[in-house]
Order: C-alpha cells, then sequence, then structure tokens
C-alpha cells in the first residue's frame, strides 16, 4: 500500500498553522485532528473546542482501518469524506437523511434515517455534522444499548438543542471526539474523519 | 408558486442570532445572507467579513431567479445547495472539480474545471468555496472579458493563497459577495447561495 502524502498546499498551510499555535499540549493524535479543523475553517479556536475521549483515536483508527462503516448526518459531510475515503480506507458510506423518508409527526428526516441506520449498523463511526436532533437520538439509542458506535463525531453547529444534544453525548462513555459549544458544521465533521482516515491508513502502512 | 418557509428550527435559531446581535448599520438583504452564514457556522465574526458589492445582491437574485446557472468550485457547495436550489428556482448546477480531468502540469483540477466552465457558461453565478487556485483562475477570466459571471461568491478557505485571491476578486468590478480574510468554505458558501436562492424566491412569489 502507498503510504498518504497530502497535497503540497496542504502541506504549506499545516506549516502556517504550526507556526502560529506553537507549543501546545495536545496528544499527536489529536492535533493531526485539530490541525485539519484550523485547515477546514481558518478557525483557530477549534484548537479549544475539540476533545476527544481516552482513546477514542486509537479505537476509531482501528476501527476505519478494518472498513468499519461510516454513518453520516447529512450529505455534505459523506461528499465532504468521499474522496478520502476512497483514497485510503474504503469504507462505506451511509447518509442518515437519506434514510428518513416518512418520518413521524414531529420528527425531523435526519433523526428519523438516523434511527434506521442504528438498526443497520450499531457499530458503525457516526458523525454528525449538523442536526442536533439525529445527535440526540444517537445518544438516546447508546443509552438503550440499541447501538454500540465505534465512535461518535459530535460536531452539529446552530442556535436550538445544539450545546444540550453534545452535553446528552458528553455523559455517555462512548469513544467520541466532541466540538464543545455551538460551533462545527459539515466541513468541520468532515474534517475530523478525514484526519482520523489518514492516520488509519498511516498506521496501515506501517505495519 | 408556493412562498418560502423556513423550519421553524431555523426560524427559532434567526430569533436568538437576531437577539444577539442587536442593533447592526447592514441592509436587510445583506443581513439575511449574514445571518444565515452565522447560522451555518455558529460565527459570529462573519458580520464584519461579509461584504457585497453595490447591488450584487439584487443582480443576483434577479439572474438567479431566471433560471442562471450555477458553478461551484467543489461538490460540497453544490451539495449544500442542492436542496434549496430544487425547493425554489430550479438552477442547474456544475462542479468545476468534476470538470478537470488531466489538469496541465502545475494546475490543480479545480483550476482546470474552472477554466472549462467558463467557456461553458461565462455568465453564470460562480460560488468558491475552496479553492483559492479556481478563484485566481477565474479573475483572470474576468480580466481577459472571457467570463462575465453575474456574481462571484468569494468564500474560499485557508492559508495559502487565500488572502490573495480575495483581494484580486476585490479589484474587480464584476458583483461580488466576498469574506475578508482567511475564513470562508464550503458551508459558508452554500448559505450565501442559499440565502441569495430564498431572496429570489421571494421576490418572484412577491411578483
Amino acid at each position: 500500500m502507498a503510504s498518504f502524502v497530502d497535497h503540497p498546499i496542504t502541506l504549506a498551510s499545516f506549516a502556517v498553522i504550526d507556526r502560529e499555535i506553537g507549543a501546545h499540549g495536545l496528544s499527536q493524535d489529536l492535533y493531526a485532528v485539530v490541525r485539519r479543523v484550523i485547515h477546514a475553517t481558518a478557525d483557530f479556536e477549534y484548537q479549544s473546542l475539540l476533545t476527544a475521549s481516552p482513546n477514542a483515536i486509537a479505537a476509531a483508527t482501528a476501527a476505519l482501518q478494518q472498513g468499519c462503516p461510516i454513518v453520516t448526518d447529512v450529505g455534505m459531510v459523506a461528499q465532504g469524506i468521499s474522496r478520502m475515503v476512497q483514497r485510503t480506507c474504503q469504507n462505506p458510506i451511509l447518509v442518515a437523511v437519506e434514510q428518513g423518508d416518512s418520518p413521524p409527526p414531529g420528527k425531523t428526516r435526519t433523526e428519523t434515517g438516523l434511527l434506521r441506520c442504528t438498526q443497520q449498523m450499531p457499530q458503525a463511526v457516526y458523525v454528525i455534522g449538523n442536526a442536533p436532533t439525529a445527535l440526540l437520538a444517537l445518544c438516546e439509542q447508546i443509552k438503550l444499548q440499541q447501538a454500540q458506535p465505534a465512535l461518535v463525531v459530535g460536531a452539529p453547529v446552530g442556535f436550538i438543542n445544539v450545546v444540550e444534544a453534545k452535553r446528552a453525548l458528553a455523559e455517555l462513555t462512548v469513544p467520541q471526539i466532541l466540538v464543545a459549544g455551538r460551533k462545527g458544521g459539515s466541513g468541520v465533521a468532515a474534517a475530523i474523519v478525514n484526519a482520523l482516515l489518514i492516520l488509519a491508513w498511516q498506521a496501515a502502512t506501517q505495519n
């Protein structure tokens, strides 16, 4: 297998970010994730917003290496990871909202689709970049032991139920990468997964 | 034609943003764009980063209403606008990077694809959410009078050539919506276009 090499422009961008961040207390793997998110947003606040639970990155990269499926809440996140998936671990990608036709009254399509995904793939990597309702529904399934994700990326963005949904995730012991506060979004969620895919691929090609 | 109504959660989010922003000096149309970008990022800095050239929003909404094609640099931007396009003005969407196979040496796929798009659709709405090389190539075509876009959305993100590409756009008289500095991204670019599509649709349904 060929080792993964970023585009020269990406590497030059990383050098700028390294220089501006300077010394930091993050682990090498978490910094790889944080740096790719800052590269995708030009927002250095993500340095302090991003956290990973103990061993979450190691567990997630091992799962991704083995072809674990990835469930995203919306199509933009899937679009943002599809090229990197093709270049690395070839994981199947499922988009929750596309499974959410005919939601019951009061439920969003994303939430409805997410529940259908947990039934099909209870151990996938779950990536929420948009819909707090999907994250809340996922947390509920984890609490009920109906889902045991290899990782949850909690990065919905916004002003209504977002902080609450992230708090619900933080209270669970499931492996997780969390963006604190209101910030997040499809680009942020995709950057997190892309960083993990590269870590997984690098580990695989070093073995 | 049915008038456009946002989801209740979006409307509740807008109410939070309105309250937190308070008094502002933006025109009603520019504020509609700014607010949707803040909704997509939870980043209030966009209030001061986003500018529109005189009459750009009016010209762009008129063009979109008439079905003007939209060219995006990358797939994530297209993914982020496709549902709103379906719900409103049904504009054709073309993704530059998908037209960029076999780029000449030293050129990116996005830049190469962008040039092919300007040949096919010199008067489209051009939306750059990722690739500064695409924005620079577009600016060059405009200077050479090879393209006369109805609007350029200049929202590439990053650390290399991004500020320079935005400066090149700012120097042109083409109708433009610009995100100053390093920030931007696919989600930002998509939010700008979605806001314009709603303005276009609302104007059409009021006529």
